[in-house]
């Protein structure tokens, strides 16, 4: 394929319809310099602008996914599954609905990244476990699949190396929140990534990638629509970021909220939604008929322990303290806990949830920069949930703090980000739509 | 200022007005590398598809305008005028004007480039003549254009820099072809140039920048209204390059031909478009009342003989042989004389101008990279024009070749590039449009 980038560029800055040799010649070209960064970021505006069609984006999609490594998963027996969310605060489903679902006898092959953002990504959180390691080797991880059930690493394989260059240039010339864009990102590296059935876990609210709820619905669509033009199963739930999903936020945190999940001491919208997208994965699996008997049969795997003894093996096989799962107090944990207090009586009638995850950031539980170190032991544990009653200096959430913690700007931005009124608002879903 | 690109290129992508502030910060950026190129594309990009209003490219004009370099002409005596051409073939309106236009007492200060294209710029044709320099400093010039009344060198000062690293850019990505583009680039040069007046020749037809005639009237029209928004007199011509201008085209040939017009030897649409662009000069700059007294002016400059006198004063000035005014023979001659013929009976009907251009390209008269020599003696004289009657072996034109000289190439571009047909074709007007 020799063709001219300026074609290429030329045809979409028109409105033109790309064909599938024109996408591809423009992936492969972003991957081996063929298209200049600078002709790669017309282009990019132009799709932003101009928009593509579904075909184009699953082209696109289909050509980022083979852009470098594709996983072959095919000698882990029975169908294999993954999960992906866009990403929010207090949002730690995966080491939920992970050993749950694998008790349920669907494999969890996940390969998750570290990512930027308010705190950590899973890999992040699952370091804070003493000496847990996500670096495994292809073999060893489709065994541990094969033999526990489940596994979370870090990526070994160079998936969809042209998302790295796209994402990195989109970043910089404000081309990031573009629908076809953001599914071809996303999907490429799930696709690469070999499994059978994927749920995807839209957020959308004041912490989420989308400003709108209608575009987070359009996303989602796209997604599986797209997902499942390349044969495999695809669903999506569309779930509240208008507070955080759960009540601990930072990495060790998450972890801690996680294990009282899996052993029954938690409920609320952190369960809820694990177990929506978990019974999803079983449905289209075919082990359950319906989600909601798929809820039913992960709700019996909380009651009957096995979904909390299925993390402590994977938290043996990866080499970490298995003991944790039944002693969260073997986590690291923070030096300093000061409450943050509501100045005035009333109700909680919102949140800024992207305010509250920078607050966590600020406190040293996610990075600004690749290179951040974090404190894992770190975070904020919210003490309210919107709707709730509140009286003047009852503590809205705790910080939980390190040396390194900037404790005073952490509690400003919780203060700006939680609105207390007078009126007690209306309740709304917590899980705004489901896509299938 | 301090503005993140970012939010520069998203309001433009999502449509918005640039304010002067968020334009000026632009521009400096792309001089400062404030904005890394991959930036300035997606904005380019984003301009193209979104367009900007009248007032947006007033300021990009400006801001490229004082980027660098601006000339103060105070000190040249009277009206200074400058003129420009949006490029076409045997288009050597320049050197028959320059000399006219100073005998009737405007000041012609013109800074030309090379360029790439058909044949070579001005310079490269005044270069054909023995001798001459087209290197003066500001001085030198400034003093030549006191005392001659004229001067054409190349630029000294670096005028609009910004312009320079943009148009590089376009040229990659698919954004030559965008009005405000084109129109803050164009007149960003000329206003940093420094005239009072400035006549611009908008061509239209196939060998013109802009792909239809109604593009090109939105082109000179824009021009005009974003140049009088300056404080200028700006005025334009809408000229037809559905053929050459001139039948000489190449280099020397080019000054050849030039002088004949001044020598009263030549008439037809080269002279005429000279003599009106000349005319609109003499107009806007207080000369004269009307354009037909302007063209009666320059009429009476060429038959006295003034005007070839004033050529022959400005190469002396510049350190040429002078005699060439009076004696072309003394310019570079090619080495060979091919004729190409037509192949049936009929009428012209029409010309692939840009083809035609790509011919003497091939025959060394133009440049395809900049570093690419010329070899001045060459190109090809035209024998037709659109709507002669032509018989079968009859030349249409004649090559000019030297021994680096594609000629095949040349006669084959030639024969496809000249239609013959059984009717003759309507007459179309040479001056389609003017612009005041």
């Amino acid at each position: 394929m020799n063709m001219n980038p300026c074609d290429i560029i030329r045809k979409k800055r028109f409105g033109g319809r790309l064909s599938e040799q024109e996408i591809r010649a423009f992936v492969q070209g972003v991957v081996d310099g063929g298209f200049a960064d600078y002709q790669t970021s017309a282009l990019l505006m132009a799709i932003c602008i101009n928009g593509m069609d579904d075909q184009e984006t699953y082209d696109l999609t289909m050509a980022m996914a083979h852009s470098g490594d594709t996983l072959d998963l095919s000698d882990i027996v029975g169908v294999k599954a993954d999960k992906h969310s866009t990403g929010g605060v207090g949002d730690t489903t995966s080491l939920i609905l992970v050993p749950l679902v694998a008790c349920c006898g669907v494999k969890m092959a996940k390969m998750s990244g570290r990512g930027l953002g308010f705190t950590g990504g899973t890999l992040d959180k699952l370091e804070s476990i003493p000496g847990l390691s996500i670096d495994r080797d292809i073999d060893a991880f489709k065994d541990q699949v094969n033999r526990v059930g489940c596994a979370i690493i870090g990526q070994t394989a160079e998936l969809a190396p042209a998302d790295k260059v796209l994402y990195a240039l989109r970043d910089v010339t404000a081309t990031v929140d573009c629908l076809p864009l953001v599914v071809s990102s996303i999907l490429s590296k799930k696709l690469a990534a070999g499994c059978d059935v994927v749920v995807l876990d839209v957020k959308a609210g004041s912490g989420a990638i989308m400003d709108t709820e209608e575009k987070s619905r359009q996303l989602a669509e796209t997604m599986v629509r797209i997902g499942n033009m390349s044969g495999k199963k695809f669903s999506a739930l569309i779930t509240d970021m208008d507070q955080p999903l759960g009540n601990y936020i930072g990495n060790a945190l998450e972890v801690e909220e996680a294990i009282d999940v899996l052993a029954g001491r938690v409920q609320g919208e952190l369960k809820a939604v694990s177990l929506t997208l978990g019974a999803h994965i079983l449905r289209n699996a075919g082990v359950v008929k319906d989600v909601p008997e798929g809820i039913a049969m992960l709700e019996e795997k909380i009651s009957s322990g096995e979904g909390l003894k299925k993390l402590s093996e994977m938290i043996a096989a990866q080499g970490g303290d298995a003991r944790v799962a039944f002693d969260t107090s073997l986590l690291p944990k923070a030096k300093y806990l000061v409450d943050v207090a509501a100045d005035r009586d009333g109700y909680v009638t919102g949140m800024t949830t992207s305010d509250i995850g920078n607050a966590a950031r600020l406190l040293g539980a996610g990075r600004l920069h690749k290179t951040d170190v974090l404190d894992l032991s770190v975070g904020l544990v919210m003490k309210v949930r919107v709707g709730d009653k509140v009286k003047k200096g009852e503590a809205l959430c705790t910080l939980h703090a390190g040396d390194g913690s900037d404790q005073a700007g952490a509690a400003e931005l919780i203060k700006r980000s939680i609105v207390i009124g007078d009126e007690k608002p209306e309740a709304r879903p917590l899980i705004r739509a489901v896509v299938e």
